[in-house]
């Protein structure tokens, strides 16, 4: 198996919803008004909203009906850009658990979670660099 | 918020255990072995292994115990690249949820669960391109 990660689906309850959301933080997804997937290009990854019942069918799982135990992240670039990405998600309706602030490993950090419940940290990491094409080496 | 995912963290129960699953699957970390994190360079994404509880904290979420609406997707470059990542997996110990099988979208796909329980399509998408670096055009 080759050391790459495709493709991310997030479980969404309301996909107009979701989709409104990351829309409202600039992500561009060009799905019909009327598709019932939608895709956002994340550098050469995707971010994927699916129907939370459709997604759990397709992988064969028991959905535990909250948090799961995956976090993603998005590494920014300056501490100030932590506390900007924290308000405009909260603008955008994002319930935030955790204010951007120094942590224990050296960075500065913030979390917010989608209308659906998936936690985002917005992560400045002083030892690894994002690269002009938005990807990260370590 | 730029249209970039940096990192996925998967909670596990056992560092050890999920490392030593995905090195048998080919990966490499480079962490030391008393590293209480696993990160794996993923394209230009990193997936990283953290305990389970310790992430639940630090995103400020509470843990539902079971799948909490994420799926993660691998895409190849043939149906039978699916079949032996997946035979792959099985031998490393995974469930196997869903043997490879043509999909209703047009493609083939199967589905295993790392040892905590987080599944990973398998694709292949013939609609899809996988560049030469892994990365994916759609």
């Amino acid at each position: 198996m080759e050391q790459r990660l495709s493709l991310v689906t997030l479980g969404v309850s309301d996909l107009g919803r979701a989709r409104r959301f990351y829309e409202a933080l600039g992500w561009q997804s060009g799905a019909a008004p009327d598709d019932d997937v939608v895709f956002f290009r994340a550098g050469g990854t995707v971010l994927a909203l699916w129907g939370r019942a459709e997604l759990a069918d397709d992988s064969g799982v028991e959905d535990g009906g909250g948090w799961g135990g995956v976090t993603l992240a998005h590494n920014v670039r300056s501490p100030e850009e932590v506390d900007e990405v924290i308000a405009q998600a909260k603008a955008a309706g994002a319930a935030i658990p955790r204010e951007g602030a120094a942590t224990f490993w050296g960075g500065y950090s913030g979390v917010f979670t989608d209308p659906d419940g998936h936690p985002w940290e917005i992560a400045h990491n002083p030892f690894w660099t994002i690269n002009p094409d938005g990807s990260i080496t370590r």
